[in-house]
């Protein structure tokens, strides 16, 4: 299939490679494309110049957000959350409209050191996953795998035998389905895909980050996630 | 140990039998201890009338607020976390001063209809766990447990043996230590045992609630927890 990515950063990268990986074709959305492949320098991520990885992933294209979102049959958000509205404006609803929109972003507020906090105008009562397909509504947005780092995301088998969860919000049950088969080709276990009900369930794993944040601050490795017990 | 709990729902009735059970001498704190015992309704939590609980939990003694945080050596705030700094203040600062104050409770706002929402003055950039410090400085707040059903918080192999996690967070390593040799009573495992740091970091367990509220109300039972994959 053809999947427009919202972003270059790490999570963007993560899935670009994934996907090209099993067959896909991958465009990248950025906000100018004469300045991404100019950097030189490594981000504050410590993600490497995006040209220096777009020379080892020949098959990805790099374009305009509206470019990729224009391109992609499915659109995945994998920009930072307190940009991703933006983000989606320059894709253009028009590039968006029918399509299903995966939602991996959380609204992170690093104004107030670290860790981050949530946004606020996007938290406790909306979430960013609800304020997206407010903004859309000929949108199918589905959140999900925002629980966890972006290396889990696309290889849950890297820990505990694949053996723990991730969930799904969104209010298209078509839409959900398209997701947990791309889920399933990551390597997804059927049982640990948890659909949580419409997108306003999207508070709950938003709300998440926090504990995950303390967590990570602990372990230090975004290699863990979190399994149920019952 | 003599033990103080604030609070007489279902959370504070379940540790009261719990400690009773493990031979601690337990009181339990309420506004106002006629109308408590005046009460002949089933709560809107499901609980029969509390002087039908007392009948079979004779060695439980109920008093005021004041009167069961001076009687404890250590406090547990097992109050409705709206309701919380108004029953410590009822409590006290001069019953509380000193004491390890295990603090359960989270900030949950009913008012937007369910699931509830958090407390928007005690969530996100604080904690209620932060701000009974802040106002208590010279308690040892410890927050722990807030992240599951109480029948659970005092019985962890009830699932999974017990093969779950539970957080703690506080400024005082010493009466984290305390409150862990209470968890080991209850058969909580050292190695599930998370120690997120200093009382900010609460954050994290209390903003946890939103999902495990959306997990609830798949699951029909509160006899669930998370683990961590790793």
């Amino acid at each position: 299939m053809k999947i427009g990515i919202l972003g270059t950063g790490n999570v963007g990268r993560t899935f670009a490679e994934k996907l090209s990986g099993l067959g896909h074709e991958v465009t990248l959305g950025t906000r100018n494309v004469a300045d991404k492949l100019a950097e030189t320098t490594t981000d504050y991520m410590g993600n490497p110049p995006f040209s220096d990885w777009l020379k080892v992933n020949g098959s990805t294209r790099l374009g305009t957000f509206a470019e990729a979102a224009a391109f992609g049959e499915i659109i995945i958000n994998a920009t930072n959350g307190a940009g991703s509205l933006a983000a989606l404006e320059a894709a253009g609803g028009k590039n968006l409209a029918g399509k299903v929109l995966i939602d991996l972003a959380n609204p992170l507020d690093h104004s107030h050191g670290m860790p981050p906090t949530l946004i606020s105008d996007l938290s406790n009562t909306t979430s960013l996953g609800e304020v997206i397909q407010e903004t859309y509504p000929d949108v199918k947005v589905v959140k999900t795998l925002n629980t966890m780092w972006c290396g889990l995301m696309v290889n849950p088998a890297m820990i505990a035998g694949g053996n723990h969860v991730n969930f799904l919000s969104g209010n298209d049950n078509e839409a959900k389905q398209t997701v947990k088969n791309f889920l399933y080709q990551f390597g997804w276990k059927e049982d640990r895909l948890i659909d949580l009900g419409d997108i306003t369930s999207a508070r709950g794993p938003e709300a998440y980050l926090p504990l995950w944040l303390r967590v990570w601050g602990l372990k230090k490795t975004g290699a863990f996630n979190i399994n149920l017990a019952e």
